[in-house]
């Protein structure tokens, strides 16, 4: 890669490299916590209504703090049977309150590591639908607002940047390297044929792209642009913590500096 | 009353009112907030593991702030089915967490209202196991500490009291006008005949006595000294809030002052 | 009403009377289910997932067993803190097993009280959803066959009795007194003006006209007939049972017969 | 073994094998209960109060029944978040309603799957109170009596086998290859060293003495008799699957015949 030689690599790019941590519930455990804990530079910590119960909230915290990793309050539906990846019609004051008190119950345990909740994610269904639900996109903000101005991770061109945008929120938007792209720029829904890309060479390939401002090719062969200043790496999936790591080297290896976005 | 001409009243005696609020869940009502807001001086509000939706616990916190009533955190073992009542072996490492989880997630509510979580009080059968069971006491202060250091309201003589002490956080001991006490000062339990005080006549006089410092007489006749800083009334029976007008009322004509404690 | 001399009676009209009961949660009350025993024909028993508890699921199959009251399991979404009322995308597999999972919980305590689990009705959000959702209330449909060949309750023209009657189940159709309808026959969203039905004479009115055959007045005016075997009378408000005693009381003044359908 | 020559083996014996089931929740999961259902006569089916689905239920009931093993109801206290291991002060009529719930939502998968439940068994923290604690033990019975009569699979000499005896259900002792046993026949607690037995080897070889009458060796080298009808083999650590398939080779070499209990 040319330009490497004056240490900007990738046109000086940065990259934030995120995931779902946490999302065990007492007995039952589901993301390699501590493996991906060496990787990401940012935490999505599920804050018991999709998963996540006080125990794990609170170790994830330490050990993120720990390791100078961000932690960000990973919100979602109150739906544990679901795992929160079942949409609902949850009327905005109820959406916003709930939001505020998942932030709340997680806040505590970043501070008392000795770290701020420094951003907010939704979760499964919830992220999905703030896609394109302008109610309860400014629902999950104003849930925000009522914990503090925190920024919001969200996908490019979504309500829900948008409504973080109009309350004065920094909006961050985020890529996944291990799904395809529609050629408008959307994710590929779950259930269609090729929605995740599941080789890892291949998933590697475009984190560095992505990273490196070069977009991504859509399902259907099309040039994508993806502004994205994080990348959203899966931890939920045997050998997800193995996928991470190759990401980053690859990323530092074309020289993007893996770091938490500012 | 003697003495009351030099306004003093009662020795200059001042006590806390403190009552459980917010105790309803989604379509379900149980506590008449508005009117209890209106005489306490401190609200325990419900935090979601008995009882507490997130859209309650904001109405609470905002009229509570709005009203001066001081917010406090009523923390419970985590059991819908059982409103907090059942005791459960919970493990004090997630004793502690659970408490932390619902203190933090009260704590955005007030904080979004202007208004501190001044206080915890652990709910039902996690506070009376909380008089005698060393480990969950002291689970339970592990807990408070997670969320800064609050002071702490139970039972004078409680091994919950003596927990707080030693980490050091204020203790403050309070009395039940309408609950009967053995000779040794400890609540007759509920299941006894006689534990309650049923005659509104009744617990007004004995509100009176105890904040002015005389104690309470015992089932079996005895003098029993209480030293209280804080009395609780309870919102979750028919005519409760009335009670607690017509205690408030007593108090203040016996010279009493109801304040939040210090 | 002309022609009751000869004995008819509204043309020898028979009614159903339905309503929800066992609506509580552990310590939370909702519906007066002693006083709408006393009244209707047919009980849907809550079976724990928007409320009901099973003790009193317990106590409500026992009294109604004893009363003569049909037993009906109110399957819902699995959501206590909407209370059933949040529409939620549930995979038709879950939602499937989610149905017959309560229908078997509450066949315990029905069969314990003598009598069985005589139908199924769904409860808020999934009511209103299998309307038009050919999936869920496929899926519904399904859940019933899993717990037997129970009849099905719901609104006429709705995907629910279509698949009910596909499956060879008794689809029976059910009218709503105290709500207003459209033109088409279906009922004004509970959020548009006049949506309810307020006036207790009204409610009784409607009542005996749509039991009587004469069909209902929609929200513009026009007639729409209704075809119903069975009168939903709300349970959760108060003065609902005395309005339940007036509508039954004035269906038989009519020459009605309320009976649990056939 | 002597005597194997005269084709009874270990004198005639036979002895059941049984194991927990189904104990995911939606997204997660915890047992190997297809490698299981192939190995144990017996599925202990875990009924949604501390693990077990709706969806996870169905599917290991049609599973069983399709394979011939048995189906059992593991019931337990109402507690997701401690997996049903912390003991609770469950008032008796709560308890028993809470059993029957249960055993209700699993009969009806059963019964779609073509089998009946075919015994209750109760699971963790209420499986060991039930040994010592009347009152409980007498509500677990209550709960099954409310189901039907069904047997119930304890532990030797404990309350709840004697509460069954009483009630005239079926009351099956079981045994456990992989806990140490006091001199005095009962379960050295998990927190003492030395409680579970770790070695594959010395669990199949306690396995065989067990099965075949000879007792075990307790803690402190005492030799104690345990009369079981019933094994349990654990299914919810790595390696438990293929463990139940060495103690299950190892029983029918010795000659004892693995069976349900009649």
């Amino acid at each position: 890669m040319a330009g490497e030689a004056d240490g900007a690599g990738a046109g000086g790019a940065v990259v934030d490299l995120n995931a779902d941590l946490g999302e065990g519930f007492g007995r039952w455990h589901l993301t390699d916590d501590e493996a991906l804990l060496d990787v990401v530079t940012s935490a999505n910590v599920a804050c018991g209504f999709h998963a996540g119960d006080p125990v794990t909230m609170r170790r994830v915290c330490e050990r993120a703090a720990a390791g100078g990793v961000r932690i960000g309050a990973q919100v979602s539906y109150r739906d544990l049977a679901g795992f929160g990846r079942r949409s609902m019609d949850v009327p905005p004051q109820e959406l916003a309150a709930e939001v505020a008190y998942q932030i709340g119950a997680l806040a505590v345990f970043a501070a008392a590591a000795g770290a701020p909740v420094a951003y907010v994610k939704p979760h499964g269904a919830l992220y999905n639908r703030a896609v394109h639900d302008e109610e309860q996109a400014a629902a999950v903000v104003e849930g925000v607002l009522l914990a503090g101005r925190l920024p919001v991770l969200g996908l490019p061109g979504s309500r829900l940047l948008a409504a973080a945008e109009r309350a004065g929120l920094p909006a961050v938007p985020e890529a996944f390297a291990d799904r395809a792209y529609t050629a408008r720029g959307t994710l590929v829904a779950r259930r269609e044929p090729g929605a995740v890309v599941g080789e890892p060479a291949a998933v590697v390939e475009r984190a560095v792209r992505i990273a490196s401002g070069a977009g991504v090719t859509s399902l259907d062969g099309q040039h994508v642009p993806v502004a994205a200043r994080s990348l959203c790496v899966h931890g939920d999936t045997p050998g997800a913590a193995r996928l991470a790591v190759r990401v980053r080297a690859a990323l530092e290896a074309a020289g993007v500096r893996v770091a938490a976005f500012a």
